[in-house]
């Protein structure tokens, strides 16, 4: 018996020496792509991704010819782009005891010009890059993997370029500097104020930018801000209120994620744990610049009070979901709906995908109506009462909260309905065809033409 | 006859010589629960509450030991929390010939802090403190009453408190200064600005921010408000435009209902009574600060207008379903849905409250969805668009006006549905039973729990 | 046979004869009404246009009587509306060597004085005039008809006055300098930053404000703008981040339609006609004032494919309603609701205007819902996509693209609701009747009382 028990584990090892290459050989013929990832095969990069991801896009203009040095850059783009080279002026790259000209960044044969990814700006700036990096640990969401994860995602291929071109403005944080210390400036200055980062973090979900400005801190900025000295460093005693930076990268620290407890509110954590209560710590610190100790431990016992209450209403939805998924009642039903071509899972076992931890980030599209109501009410409505409580907006609390209400009132109704119709369809022994309209799945079709 | 009658007066005098003194008993025993309010003891204060109560609720803390004088307090802050050390020596305070201290607000023993309340801050600013509260006799709405009215109010003791204490917030201008004038400068240029009024002032059911900035107003304050001496009382020929204080606070005035016509737009008024004349007149002459009287007079007139053409569509919809109510259409009716604990009328007499004399104020929660469709209607875009006439933003008064339409057309064609229902079940005999999801009543159930 | 035919030729000849003087007399009765337009006869001007038309409304203040010099005027409103004074003399109006006195402008008899409009403003700034005036070629959207546009509109008869009173308060661009110029310093400088344009450019229909503020360009704006020199005209080199005068009006040409390709986005074009390619050109270069030419092209490319993807949904709804219509199963029909009392085609030949090209522009009002659903796709949507994708305002063509599949979803569910009730009422020989609702014609019906 032992001596047939050892041939069978033969079976395993062989299978594992097959699959291992294979999937080795997989993942490389896949970022054989365009840009990174698992899927980048499946697409190819528009003329603009070349700005946005310069170091797998980018080719130089070839109308100019010749090799210049820094000197003469300046000299001639002082005519040509006066503004950018003003910027460039008023930095501390062209009043730095070793000048930084336009060619150390960009190159000098203009035939073959780069533009600046973080791996050059780290080549002197290397404290700031290796932060940055060292966010990657910490995984998505994460500055420092956006473009990755936004060019990788499932839902960038299976959505018209038209529409996630726009997405990839902003996940360019992962793939060049200049998203925050803007060109040609390159001001620390500009990226300890807020402006610096809500071009990115605003609207519905990730309101950072409406609710930190509905905030007094936010408030007292606006009206004061433009009077202080923004050359000082993010400590305290240097600014009458927080920013932005001054909260989530004191002290200049390029790296955001190490003091995260509930990060974007994409889901339920035990805000308890040994490892939150260590950040929980660094936030009343921190908070302790200005306020109480005390106020800024209720301040964070009120905020996982909101959260608590929040995927209370959020779980409600979901168990109404996963109770209409196993009675077979959403319609239309995943097979009635065409696949996501990245999903390959899903062609072979096809399954509505409810919940985070299910993977329905990715559901943006091709999903039943009560699904996306659900999507809605975690990914716009939850987020945006978890960033009040998270920036002090009561105002948002409020309105994300009765946001939450009302969904969960039309998912409740919406699901009895679905009950109904399925229970008369068995009675009267139909069975129901989804519409042409699912079938044919907008999206997947569109972009199996046009990606 | 005569004498018969004499008698039977003894019946009501012996009724008023019980009620009167359970009544004073009544409301001294509500009274000893947590803050102010006859429902106070229908709930339990948040930690957080000290801080935005601290009459009521705040507790010192204890981790410090000693007596100190006012020098000593800013020497040992100054090295702790040096930003609000900062403030305060820019504050008029710290500049005064009598030095106004940390311990003249907060106490001297540590143990035994305070935190100052209108009542410490008007020991010193008696007219200021007094205006504030004048407003009192106005009634609600009203900064020295939003405290007591929001922690007594149904919805607060009704609703879960993760969500209440953000309401708390704002209404906290009741019982501190600092929500407007922010510690430790506590600057009178800074609550001249709009920025001090709009962290409250918001969103939905009171944009006074979104339609101050939308109009001409706000625009060139925004744009060059940063350079305008704010040192400078709000009288005429000082500021270029007006800001909300200028107008509702003018001359430094802490009073701003003396003025008031509309309020916020709860209920139907008639603008043209005697008081309401004197009002206007007030509103004109402060307009000509720089306007013709004339021009005055026609903003007036329109916002007029505009507020009698919203009460059209507002009855219209009262009227629907005041009709639905009286013919028991509404679904789930008040009979099917869990009252809320703190409404005694409605455990006896169970009746759903229509519209703003009614009580509908309070109806936020566990009501049918047509109702709650014409609070949503009554209570935002209904006061969006009053704000938007008032503070001269046009696209406001466009769009609450847009979705005031688009309400009562979903009420009318809503109400055609519970109409046909009803008639349908009444001919096939059926008795409506109300969802599980109504009988367990989410907030009540909820608070019942955890308030 | 030959001099028949030559003999029918008077039909239509005399039909010419009559109808071209009729036409004419049609044209000039209807002028003769309140203000410009057609339609002008059928309302009558509230007070409050009296500011906003001046040319056609303003009747001068009779309160005070005198016949002034402009000195005197100063000397006078110093006490009475100091702050008018304060802007006037800070004003190059007062400190030209030959000064522009109050009654320059306004006239030096109190019993008689004018509101200037553009026409009086061009007496002198002759350049900016005749810019403003060339716009009209290009027709609507453009600052110069925005008033007989609006006061001529269907829409603007149709509805309550009290409700259209606000789009005049925007639409006053054409007839006084000073929506962007305020009275009374009329500052370039102020009409360089955003905040001049945006009480008008924000909103649903047209966010401008909302995205260029989105965009990088507007933060940094934000930031830093206030400490730029706005006294420098709009040119390369002078500013660090265009604001809209820069790129709309550059070098200060009162002329903003000239560059424009796609419009408000409200109707499909062809970006690629040689027109538009001159078009493109021109921003290209514009861009490149501080980009790569390459970039600004890859831009626009990047705007096309968003607009070609946004008509793609807006076809497929249109070609929805149209199919409805082509059966008889919108509901309520253009029969069975009230006519505009403008649209003297529909009363002839009723017909739901679908789209564009059929004058759906006009029906904000009286339209079945599925009507009414589209025309918010189309409006609100897709013109939020569009300017979002025009600004560089990421966020804005997620939403809007978002927002518009929600729409398309719901208008092909509706639908099919509205087809399968159609179906069944033939079938059940039941021709259904609209509501009282929809007789009565809110709008219509309100207006003819009140207009």
């Amino acid at each position: 018996m032992k001596a047939k028990r050892v041939r069978y584990i033969w079976i395993p090892l062989i299978i594992i020496m097959i699959v291992v290459p294979v999937g080795f050989y997989y993942v490389k013929w896949s970022e054989s792509g365009a840009g990174a990832g698992l899927y980048s095969r499946l697409w190819k990069p528009e003329p603009i991704f070349s700005y946005w991801d310069p170091d797998n896009f980018y080719e130089s203009v070839k109308t100019m010819t010749g090799v210049f040095k820094g000197k003469e850059c300046v000299s001639c783009h002082a005519a040509v782009t006066p503004g950018i080279v003003n910027d460039w002026r008023k930095s501390r790259h062209s009043q730095a005891k070793k000048i930084v000209y336009c060619s150390d960044c960009h190159g000098h044969d203009h035939q073959n010009l780069h533009l600046p990814t973080p791996k050059i700006c780290g080549g002197c700036h290397t404290t700031q890059h290796a932060d940055f990096n060292d966010e990657k640990r910490f995984g998505f969401p994460s500055h420092a993997l956006a473009m990755d994860r936004a060019q990788d995602a499932k839902h960038f291929v299976d959505k018209p370029k038209a529409e996630v071109t726009a997405c990839l403005q902003c996940h360019s944080i992962a793939t060049k500097c200049d998203s925050c210390h803007t060109r040609h400036q390159f001001s620390v200055a500009e990226a300890r104020r807020p402006e610096a980062c809500i071009t990115c973090h605003s609207g519905p979900p990730h309101p950072d930018d409406e609710t930190y400005f509905a905030s007094k801190h936010g408030q007292i900025y606006l009206a004061e801000g433009d009077s202080w000295d923004w050359s000082k460093p993010l400590r305290k005693g240097n600014y009458k209120v927080p920013t932005c930076a001054y909260c989530h990268m004191n002290r200049g620290k390029h790296q955001v994620a190490e003091k995260s407890i509930w990060k974007f509110g994409l889901k339920q954590v035990n805000p308890l744990t040994s490892g939150n209560e260590v950040k929980r710590e660094k936030w009343v610190k921190l908070c302790s610049d200005c306020h109480e100790p005390d106020w800024a431990r209720q301040q964070l016992t009120k905020m996982d009070a909101e959260r608590k209450r929040a995927w209370k209403k959020l779980y409600a939805a979901e168990g109404i979901l996963k109770d209409l998924r196993s009675k077979g009642q959403l319609y239309p039903s995943a097979k009635q709906r065409p696949p996501y071509p990245t999903d390959s899972e899903n062609s072979f076992f096809q399954m509505e995908r409810i919940g985070f931890f299910e993977g329905q980030a990715s559901a943006f599209y091709n999903v039943s109506p009560i699904e996306r109501d659900y999507f809605n009410m975690w990914y716009f409505d939850n987020l945006g009462a978890y960033k009040g409580a998270a920036h002090g907006a009561a105002e948002f609390v409020r309105k994300g909260h009765a946001a939450m209400d009302s969904a969960l009132e039309n998912i409740r109704r919406n699901a009895n309905v679905l009950r109904t119709l399925s229970e008369a369809e068995k009675k009267a022994g139909i069975k129901p065809e989804a519409d042409a309209f699912w079938k044919q799945g907008e999206y997947t079709d569109y972009n199996r033409e046009n990606n």
